[in-house]
Protein backbone atom coordinates (compact mmCIF):
# COMPACT_ATOMS: atom_id res chain seq x y z
CA UNK A 1 0.00 0.00 0.00
CA UNK A 2 1.37 3.46 -1.08
CA UNK A 3 -0.18 6.46 0.92
CA UNK A 4 1.04 9.97 0.23
CA UNK A 5 0.99 13.18 2.23
CA UNK A 6 0.50 16.12 1.08
CA UNK A 7 -0.49 20.09 2.29
CA UNK A 8 1.02 23.63 2.50
CA UNK A 9 4.47 24.37 4.43
CA UNK A 10 3.43 23.71 8.14
CA UNK A 11 0.56 21.63 7.80
CA UNK A 12 2.01 18.94 9.96
CA UNK A 13 2.96 16.16 7.26
CA UNK A 14 6.10 15.27 8.74
CA UNK A 15 4.76 14.86 12.07
CA UNK A 16 1.00 12.94 11.13
CA UNK A 17 3.82 10.83 8.78
CA UNK A 18 5.82 9.47 12.01
CA UNK A 19 2.50 9.50 14.21
CA UNK A 20 0.93 6.99 11.35
CA UNK A 21 4.39 4.89 11.06
CA UNK A 22 4.74 4.29 14.57
CA UNK A 23 0.91 2.97 14.28
CA UNK A 24 1.43 0.63 11.65
CA UNK A 25 4.85 -0.99 13.23
CA UNK A 26 2.45 -1.52 16.33
CA UNK A 27 0.22 -3.46 14.54
CA UNK A 28 2.33 -5.40 12.34
CA UNK A 29 3.01 -3.89 9.29
CA UNK A 30 6.40 -3.39 7.35
CA UNK A 31 7.01 0.50 6.74
CA UNK A 32 8.95 2.66 4.71
CA UNK A 33 9.39 6.21 5.02
CA UNK A 34 10.51 8.57 2.34
CA UNK A 35 10.06 12.64 1.35
CA UNK A 36 9.74 14.33 -2.01
CA UNK A 37 12.36 15.98 -2.97
CA UNK A 38 15.33 13.96 -1.90
CA UNK A 39 14.25 10.55 -1.38
CA UNK A 40 17.02 8.67 -3.29
CA UNK A 41 21.06 9.81 -3.35
CA UNK A 42 20.62 11.75 -6.55
CA UNK A 43 17.48 13.76 -4.93
CA UNK A 44 19.45 14.86 -1.97
CA UNK A 45 21.47 16.70 -4.22
CA UNK A 46 18.14 18.16 -6.30
CA UNK A 47 16.42 18.86 -2.69
CA UNK A 48 19.50 21.15 -2.23
CA UNK A 49 19.04 23.28 -5.14
CA UNK A 50 15.28 23.15 -4.87
CA UNK A 51 14.90 24.69 -1.29
CA UNK A 52 18.05 26.76 -1.39
CA UNK A 53 16.65 30.49 -0.84
CA UNK A 54 19.77 31.24 -2.86
CA UNK A 55 18.41 29.87 -6.39
CA UNK A 56 15.66 32.22 -6.81
CA UNK A 57 16.42 32.54 -10.37
CA UNK A 58 15.17 28.87 -11.42
CA UNK A 59 12.55 29.36 -13.76
CA UNK A 60 9.15 27.27 -13.15
CA UNK A 61 9.85 25.24 -16.30
CA UNK A 62 13.51 24.58 -14.55
CA UNK A 63 12.21 23.51 -11.17
CA UNK A 64 9.43 21.50 -12.98
CA UNK A 65 11.80 19.54 -14.45
CA UNK A 66 14.46 19.01 -11.22
CA UNK A 67 10.84 18.09 -9.15
CA UNK A 68 10.31 15.79 -11.98
CA UNK A 69 14.25 13.86 -12.36
CA UNK A 70 13.80 13.85 -8.76
CA UNK A 71 10.41 12.02 -8.35
CA UNK A 72 11.65 9.71 -11.51
CA UNK A 73 14.87 8.54 -9.32
CA UNK A 74 12.87 7.92 -6.42
CA UNK A 75 10.09 5.97 -7.75
CA UNK A 76 12.74 3.66 -9.19
CA UNK A 77 15.15 3.30 -6.29
CA UNK A 78 12.95 3.83 -3.73
CA UNK A 79 9.14 3.53 -3.76
CA UNK A 80 8.94 0.80 -6.56
CA UNK A 81 11.40 -1.76 -4.43
CA UNK A 82 9.86 -1.08 -1.23
CA UNK A 83 5.95 -1.81 -2.41
CA UNK A 84 7.77 -5.08 -4.15
CA UNK A 85 9.09 -6.25 -0.66
CA UNK A 86 5.69 -6.18 0.57
CA UNK A 87 5.79 -2.93 2.90
CA UNK A 88 3.87 0.00 3.40
CA UNK A 89 5.24 3.12 2.23
CA UNK A 90 4.44 6.65 3.57
CA UNK A 91 5.81 9.60 1.11
CA UNK A 92 5.94 13.26 2.67
CA UNK A 93 4.77 14.89 -0.83
CA UNK A 94 4.88 13.01 -3.88
CA UNK A 95 3.62 13.72 -7.66
CA UNK A 96 0.57 15.54 -6.26
CA UNK A 97 2.65 18.55 -4.93
CA UNK A 98 3.97 19.74 -8.40
CA UNK A 99 0.42 19.33 -10.00
CA UNK A 100 -0.64 22.07 -7.05
CA UNK A 101 2.86 24.28 -6.55
CA UNK A 102 3.79 23.95 -10.05
CA UNK A 103 0.30 24.29 -11.79
CA UNK A 104 -2.23 26.44 -9.83
CA UNK A 105 1.38 28.15 -7.89
CA UNK A 106 3.07 29.02 -10.66
CA UNK A 107 0.27 28.73 -13.44
CA UNK A 108 1.67 25.45 -15.96
CA UNK A 109 -1.40 23.87 -17.19
CA UNK A 110 -2.17 20.83 -13.94
CA UNK A 111 -3.26 18.41 -17.02
CA UNK A 112 0.22 18.83 -18.52
CA UNK A 113 1.68 18.23 -15.10
CA UNK A 114 -0.19 14.91 -14.79
CA UNK A 115 1.20 13.32 -17.99
CA UNK A 116 4.70 14.70 -17.44
CA UNK A 117 4.17 13.08 -14.03
CA UNK A 118 3.05 9.86 -15.42
CA UNK A 119 6.29 9.69 -17.43
CA UNK A 120 8.30 10.29 -14.22
CA UNK A 121 6.07 7.62 -11.92
CA UNK A 122 5.96 5.41 -14.81
CA UNK A 123 2.09 4.96 -13.77
CA UNK A 124 2.61 3.93 -9.93
CA UNK A 125 -0.16 6.42 -8.28
CA UNK A 126 -1.01 6.39 -4.62
CA UNK A 127 -3.46 3.98 -3.10
CA UNK A 128 -4.14 6.74 -0.53
CA UNK A 129 -3.71 10.36 -0.27
CA UNK A 130 -3.89 12.41 3.17
CA UNK A 131 -4.60 16.47 2.34
CA UNK A 132 -3.94 17.99 5.90
CA UNK A 133 -5.69 21.05 5.47
CA UNK A 134 -5.31 24.86 6.83
CA UNK A 135 -5.27 28.23 6.57
CA UNK A 136 -2.00 29.00 4.93
CA UNK A 137 -1.19 31.83 7.29
CA UNK A 138 -1.42 29.34 10.08
CA UNK A 139 0.71 26.78 8.28
CA UNK A 140 3.14 29.74 7.45
CA UNK A 141 3.39 30.95 10.88
CA UNK A 142 4.30 26.85 12.03
CA UNK A 143 6.88 26.83 9.20
CA UNK A 144 8.97 29.92 10.35
CA UNK A 145 8.66 28.78 13.74
CA UNK A 146 10.14 25.63 13.14
CA UNK A 147 12.84 27.11 11.19
CA UNK A 148 14.07 29.37 14.18
CA UNK A 149 13.99 26.24 16.01
CA UNK A 150 16.68 24.57 14.03
CA UNK A 151 18.51 27.40 13.76
CA UNK A 152 17.94 28.80 10.67
CA UNK A 153 16.29 32.75 9.64
CA UNK A 154 12.79 32.28 9.71
CA UNK A 155 11.99 32.52 5.76
CA UNK A 156 15.42 30.15 5.04
CA UNK A 157 13.80 28.45 2.35
CA UNK A 158 12.70 29.34 -0.67
CA UNK A 159 8.83 28.23 -0.29
CA UNK A 160 8.43 30.20 2.76
CA UNK A 161 9.79 33.38 1.16
CA UNK A 162 7.22 32.95 -1.47
CA UNK A 163 4.16 35.43 -1.09
CA UNK A 164 0.75 34.72 1.46
CA UNK A 165 -1.08 34.96 -2.60
CA UNK A 166 0.93 32.14 -3.89
CA UNK A 167 -0.22 30.00 -0.87
CA UNK A 168 -3.21 30.76 -1.22
CA UNK A 169 -3.25 29.44 -4.68
CA UNK A 170 -1.47 26.96 -3.76
CA UNK A 171 -3.90 25.74 -0.06
CA UNK A 172 -6.80 26.15 -3.16
CA UNK A 173 -5.36 24.15 -5.78
CA UNK A 174 -5.30 21.23 -3.27
CA UNK A 175 -8.63 21.38 -2.45
CA UNK A 176 -9.56 21.83 -5.97
CA UNK A 177 -7.30 18.94 -7.21
CA UNK A 178 -8.64 16.63 -3.91
CA UNK A 179 -12.13 17.22 -5.08
CA UNK A 180 -11.03 15.95 -8.88
CA UNK A 181 -9.56 13.13 -6.87
CA UNK A 182 -12.28 12.27 -4.65
CA UNK A 183 -11.58 7.96 -4.59
CA UNK A 184 -8.06 8.41 -3.71
CA UNK A 185 -7.83 11.39 -1.25
CA UNK A 186 -8.81 12.23 2.03
CA UNK A 187 -8.99 15.78 3.67
CA UNK A 188 -8.25 16.29 7.33
CA UNK A 189 -8.62 19.54 9.28
CA UNK A 190 -4.61 20.40 10.65
CA UNK A 191 -5.41 23.39 12.86
CA UNK A 192 -6.10 20.14 15.25
CA UNK A 193 -3.54 19.44 17.65
CA UNK A 194 -0.96 16.90 16.41
CA UNK A 195 -2.22 14.43 18.30
CA UNK A 196 -6.01 14.76 16.88
CA UNK A 197 -4.56 14.98 13.68
CA UNK A 198 -2.68 11.50 13.47
CA UNK A 199 -5.68 9.80 15.28
CA UNK A 200 -7.79 10.49 12.52
CA UNK A 201 -5.03 9.72 9.67
CA UNK A 202 -4.64 6.37 11.72
CA UNK A 203 -8.54 5.92 11.47
CA UNK A 204 -8.72 6.64 8.03
CA UNK A 205 -5.71 4.12 7.35
CA UNK A 206 -6.96 1.79 9.13
CA UNK A 207 -10.07 2.13 7.66
CA UNK A 208 -8.32 1.43 4.56
CA UNK A 209 -6.72 -1.51 5.45
CA UNK A 210 -9.53 -3.03 7.02
CA UNK A 211 -8.15 -3.72 10.28
CA UNK A 212 -10.64 -4.26 13.20
CA UNK A 213 -7.87 -4.16 15.57
CA UNK A 214 -8.07 -0.52 15.37
CA UNK A 215 -11.91 0.07 15.86
CA UNK A 216 -10.68 2.68 19.06
CA UNK A 217 -8.83 4.85 16.25
CA UNK A 218 -11.62 5.05 13.40
CA UNK A 219 -13.95 6.66 15.46
CA UNK A 220 -11.73 9.77 15.03
CA UNK A 221 -12.82 12.77 13.06
CA UNK A 222 -12.22 11.96 9.55
CA UNK A 223 -12.05 15.38 7.14
CA UNK A 224 -13.23 18.00 6.04
CA UNK B 1 20.12 33.04 -35.81
CA UNK B 2 20.22 30.97 -33.28
CA UNK B 3 22.46 27.93 -34.06
CA UNK B 4 23.23 24.39 -32.94
CA UNK B 5 26.03 22.00 -33.06
CA UNK B 6 25.28 17.84 -32.47
CA UNK B 7 27.20 15.03 -33.10
CA UNK B 8 28.59 11.91 -31.12
CA UNK B 9 31.18 12.11 -28.74
CA UNK B 10 34.48 12.84 -30.36
CA UNK B 11 33.00 14.35 -33.79
CA UNK B 12 34.92 17.91 -33.30
CA UNK B 13 31.43 20.13 -32.25
CA UNK B 14 33.80 22.36 -30.21
CA UNK B 15 36.39 22.55 -32.95
CA UNK B 16 33.75 23.63 -35.51
CA UNK B 17 32.09 25.70 -33.07
CA UNK B 18 35.37 27.69 -32.17
CA UNK B 19 35.91 28.12 -35.82
CA UNK B 20 32.67 29.31 -37.05
CA UNK B 21 32.47 31.93 -34.20
CA UNK B 22 35.37 33.55 -34.97
CA UNK B 23 34.65 33.56 -38.43
CA UNK B 24 31.52 35.61 -37.64
CA UNK B 25 33.36 38.06 -35.53
CA UNK B 26 36.03 38.82 -37.96
CA UNK B 27 33.41 39.08 -40.33
CA UNK B 28 31.49 42.11 -37.96
CA UNK B 29 28.33 39.49 -35.98
CA UNK B 30 28.16 39.59 -32.45
CA UNK B 31 28.09 36.07 -31.41
CA UNK B 32 27.67 33.98 -28.23
CA UNK B 33 28.74 30.84 -27.56
CA UNK B 34 27.11 28.12 -25.02
CA UNK B 35 26.59 24.76 -24.43
CA UNK B 36 24.77 22.05 -23.02
CA UNK B 37 24.37 20.60 -20.61
CA UNK B 38 25.83 23.70 -18.09
CA UNK B 39 25.22 26.70 -20.00
CA UNK B 40 23.75 28.63 -17.12
CA UNK B 41 24.67 28.93 -13.68
CA UNK B 42 21.88 26.47 -12.45
CA UNK B 43 23.24 24.38 -15.89
CA UNK B 44 26.54 24.43 -14.08
CA UNK B 45 25.66 22.09 -10.94
CA UNK B 46 23.93 19.43 -13.12
CA UNK B 47 26.19 19.13 -15.93
CA UNK B 48 28.79 17.51 -13.01
CA UNK B 49 25.34 15.81 -11.99
CA UNK B 50 24.74 14.53 -15.44
CA UNK B 51 28.65 13.67 -17.05
CA UNK B 52 29.56 12.03 -13.31
CA UNK B 53 31.12 8.79 -13.83
CA UNK B 54 29.84 8.21 -10.48
CA UNK B 55 26.00 8.37 -11.63
CA UNK B 56 25.71 5.27 -13.37
CA UNK B 57 22.27 5.00 -11.18
CA UNK B 58 20.52 7.53 -12.63
CA UNK B 59 17.33 5.88 -14.26
CA UNK B 60 16.53 7.66 -18.15
CA UNK B 61 13.53 9.39 -16.86
CA UNK B 62 15.50 11.29 -14.05
CA UNK B 63 18.40 11.88 -16.79
CA UNK B 64 15.85 13.31 -19.16
CA UNK B 65 14.12 15.77 -16.59
CA UNK B 66 17.99 16.45 -15.64
CA UNK B 67 18.70 17.57 -19.33
CA UNK B 68 15.24 19.20 -19.47
CA UNK B 69 15.67 21.59 -16.34
CA UNK B 70 19.51 22.06 -17.27
CA UNK B 71 17.45 23.84 -20.93
CA UNK B 72 14.97 25.57 -19.73
CA UNK B 73 16.86 27.44 -17.80
CA UNK B 74 19.47 27.54 -20.46
CA UNK B 75 17.08 28.89 -22.61
CA UNK B 76 15.36 31.76 -20.47
CA UNK B 77 18.56 32.63 -18.74
CA UNK B 78 20.94 32.78 -21.74
CA UNK B 79 19.79 31.82 -25.29
CA UNK B 80 16.79 34.36 -25.55
CA UNK B 81 18.30 37.27 -23.74
CA UNK B 82 21.47 36.52 -26.01
CA UNK B 83 19.28 36.69 -28.94
CA UNK B 84 17.15 39.65 -28.33
CA UNK B 85 20.05 41.27 -27.97
CA UNK B 86 20.89 40.35 -32.19
CA UNK B 87 23.58 38.22 -31.39
CA UNK B 88 24.26 35.18 -33.64
CA UNK B 89 23.79 32.18 -30.80
CA UNK B 90 26.04 29.38 -31.08
CA UNK B 91 24.80 25.96 -28.98
CA UNK B 92 27.24 22.83 -28.53
CA UNK B 93 24.63 20.63 -27.94
CA UNK B 94 20.67 21.50 -27.89
CA UNK B 95 17.43 19.84 -27.52
CA UNK B 96 17.91 17.24 -30.59
CA UNK B 97 20.71 16.08 -28.04
CA UNK B 98 18.07 14.84 -25.77
CA UNK B 99 15.84 13.50 -28.98
CA UNK B 100 18.47 11.54 -30.30
CA UNK B 101 20.42 10.13 -26.76
CA UNK B 102 17.39 9.25 -24.70
CA UNK B 103 15.02 8.32 -27.41
CA UNK B 104 17.19 6.74 -30.56
CA UNK B 105 20.15 6.14 -27.74
CA UNK B 106 17.88 4.45 -24.45
CA UNK B 107 14.99 3.56 -25.99
CA UNK B 108 12.44 6.58 -24.57
CA UNK B 109 9.75 7.53 -27.58
CA UNK B 110 11.17 10.66 -29.56
CA UNK B 111 7.74 12.11 -30.19
CA UNK B 112 7.33 12.26 -26.46
CA UNK B 113 10.57 13.53 -26.15
CA UNK B 114 10.00 15.97 -28.55
CA UNK B 115 7.36 17.25 -26.66
CA UNK B 116 8.65 18.00 -23.38
CA UNK B 117 11.53 19.86 -25.16
CA UNK B 118 8.92 22.09 -26.66
CA UNK B 119 7.75 23.07 -22.82
CA UNK B 120 11.26 23.04 -21.79
CA UNK B 121 12.49 25.60 -24.91
CA UNK B 122 9.19 27.84 -24.86
CA UNK B 123 9.21 26.99 -28.24
CA UNK B 124 12.35 28.08 -29.05
CA UNK B 125 13.46 25.82 -31.91
CA UNK B 126 17.30 26.66 -33.66
CA UNK B 127 17.07 28.28 -37.23
CA UNK B 128 20.08 25.83 -38.18
CA UNK B 129 21.39 22.52 -36.95
CA UNK B 130 24.83 21.25 -38.13
CA UNK B 131 25.17 17.87 -37.46
CA UNK B 132 28.88 16.46 -37.71
CA UNK B 133 28.40 12.81 -38.92
CA UNK B 134 31.28 10.12 -38.50
CA UNK B 135 31.66 6.52 -37.53
CA UNK B 136 31.01 6.34 -33.68
CA UNK B 137 34.65 4.21 -33.28
CA UNK B 138 36.48 7.06 -34.76
CA UNK B 139 34.61 9.89 -32.40
CA UNK B 140 35.03 7.27 -29.55
CA UNK B 141 38.75 7.03 -30.45
CA UNK B 142 39.08 11.11 -30.32
CA UNK B 143 36.77 11.76 -27.37
CA UNK B 144 38.75 9.16 -25.40
CA UNK B 145 42.51 10.48 -26.93
CA UNK B 146 41.18 14.45 -25.67
CA UNK B 147 40.13 12.96 -22.34
CA UNK B 148 44.02 11.89 -21.47
CA UNK B 149 45.13 14.93 -22.99
CA UNK B 150 43.26 16.75 -20.65
CA UNK B 151 44.40 14.46 -17.41
CA UNK B 152 41.19 12.12 -17.40
CA UNK B 153 41.42 8.47 -17.59
CA UNK B 154 40.18 7.60 -20.87
CA UNK B 155 36.78 6.87 -20.11
CA UNK B 156 36.15 8.98 -17.46
CA UNK B 157 32.77 10.30 -18.41
CA UNK B 158 29.61 8.78 -18.60
CA UNK B 159 28.83 9.05 -22.39
CA UNK B 160 31.83 7.86 -23.29
CA UNK B 161 31.82 4.58 -21.13
CA UNK B 162 28.12 3.36 -22.54
CA UNK B 163 28.45 0.91 -25.46
CA UNK B 164 30.11 0.88 -28.77
CA UNK B 165 26.12 -0.19 -29.97
CA UNK B 166 24.75 2.38 -27.86
CA UNK B 167 26.73 5.13 -29.70
CA UNK B 168 25.46 3.56 -33.27
CA UNK B 169 22.58 3.74 -31.92
CA UNK B 170 22.87 7.33 -31.35
CA UNK B 171 24.95 8.10 -34.68
CA UNK B 172 21.89 6.27 -36.30
CA UNK B 173 19.55 8.47 -34.47
CA UNK B 174 21.17 11.58 -35.49
CA UNK B 175 20.76 11.15 -39.39
CA UNK B 176 16.82 9.72 -39.22
CA UNK B 177 15.94 12.76 -36.99
CA UNK B 178 18.40 15.18 -39.26
CA UNK B 179 16.28 13.48 -41.97
CA UNK B 180 12.99 14.18 -40.62
CA UNK B 181 13.86 17.98 -40.25
CA UNK B 182 15.94 18.52 -43.30
CA UNK B 183 14.64 22.37 -43.12
CA UNK B 184 17.17 23.27 -40.47
CA UNK B 185 19.57 20.61 -40.78
CA UNK B 186 22.74 20.36 -42.69
CA UNK B 187 25.07 17.01 -42.19
CA UNK B 188 28.92 18.08 -42.59
CA UNK B 189 31.75 14.77 -42.86
CA UNK B 190 33.23 15.22 -39.95
CA UNK B 191 35.95 12.90 -40.64
CA UNK B 192 37.56 15.59 -42.64
CA UNK B 193 40.73 17.52 -41.18
CA UNK B 194 39.41 20.10 -38.92
CA UNK B 195 40.40 23.07 -41.18
CA UNK B 196 38.29 21.59 -43.43
CA UNK B 197 35.14 20.77 -41.30
CA UNK B 198 35.50 24.53 -40.28
CA UNK B 199 35.30 25.70 -44.37
CA UNK B 200 32.12 23.50 -44.47
CA UNK B 201 30.38 24.83 -41.57
CA UNK B 202 31.71 28.54 -42.73
CA UNK B 203 30.34 28.15 -46.20
CA UNK B 204 26.93 26.42 -45.31
CA UNK B 205 26.39 29.43 -42.47
CA UNK B 206 27.48 32.09 -44.88
CA UNK B 207 25.23 31.19 -46.97
CA UNK B 208 22.04 30.72 -44.74
CA UNK B 209 23.33 34.51 -43.41
CA UNK B 210 23.41 35.85 -47.29
CA UNK B 211 26.56 37.07 -46.77
CA UNK B 212 27.99 37.69 -49.98
CA UNK B 213 31.48 38.60 -48.61
CA UNK B 214 32.42 34.95 -47.90
CA UNK B 215 32.11 33.66 -51.53
CA UNK B 216 35.68 31.63 -51.09
CA UNK B 217 34.23 29.85 -47.97
CA UNK B 218 30.72 28.75 -49.41
CA UNK B 219 32.98 26.60 -52.15
CA UNK B 220 33.59 24.30 -49.93
CA UNK B 221 31.82 21.00 -49.77
CA UNK B 222 28.70 20.99 -47.18
CA UNK B 223 27.41 17.79 -46.04
CA UNK B 224 26.95 14.32 -46.52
Amino acid sequence: MFITFEGIEGSGKSTALQGLAAWLQQHGHGVAVTREPGGSRLGRTLRSILLDLGNTDITPEAELFLYLADRAQHVAQVVRPALDEGMVVLSDRYADSTVVYQGYGRGLDPMMLRQFNDVAVGGLWPDLTILLDLEPEAGLNRALARNIREGMHAAEGRFEAESLAFHTRVREGYLTWAALHGGRYRVVDATQSPEDVVRDVVGIVAAALGDVSSGEAVSGRTGA
